[in-house]
């Protein structure tokens, strides 16, 4: 596939992925993928990133239900970063029960937590 | 400073910088910071990377002129990724000319050039 043969992957075969929100343009989360994820995304229009820590394909919302439709595939000027505009399912990209992973706001010199748990984060992987 | 502390800094030092547009929500870039570079934004309110490239701080604009005015510093919840809400100024942030370095889009199976050049790039490095 040609349109893979431009992207910068890294020495693992990995490139960092955005995931951004295609309505509200918030910024979800930040994972990476592989050839495979990339091009099995295209083909099916639901995200694919590939999970570093269980090293295998991660279908966005295979265990927590929250998959991600997306509607659009963006790269950078380098190559190097690749960005999905999704719809999040039921509201909720972070594993800790939160609409975007960017919950934490820097105020002054700490971080304080400005977004609400949507979803209790220990029934999120029961389902 | 204790909220440097939180952040999961690479083998390098460093960490991958999102920088979203404040206003429109556009995805415009991602660069790299390590601690000083995040102490040097937070304090002067001007964002500022590290340039992997020049092994320096890069304060974005000292070249160009499109500084970025970083109204907001979040985290993502395993604290690896920064993302900085900006004000571009004169509405370039990509050393292309372009609003955002994700210019790309992949329509079937290729990338498309779907954003305008907004000044050109011969002569942003020369002001």
């Amino acid at each position: 596939m040609a349109w893979l043969d431009e992207i910068a992957f890294d020495e693992r075969g990995l490139v960092p992925v955005i995931a951004q929100d295609a309505t509200t343009q918030r910024v979800l989360m930040v994972a990476w993928a592989n050839r495979e994820a990339l091009e099995e995304t295209r083909a099916s229009g639901q995200a694919v990133y590939f999970s570093r820590s269980r090293s295998r394909l991660w279908r966005k919302g295979e265990e927590s239900g929250h998959r991600q439709r997306v509607s659009e595939i963006r790269l950078d000027c380098d190559g190097d970063v690749v960005l999905y505009a999704v719809a999040a399912e039921g509201g909720v990209s972070c594993h800790t029960g939160r609409e975007s992973c960017f919950f934490r706001r820097l105020e002054g010199a700490d971080w304080s937590i400005v977004d609400p748990v949507l979803e209790d984060p220990e029934l999120v992987y029961r389902k």
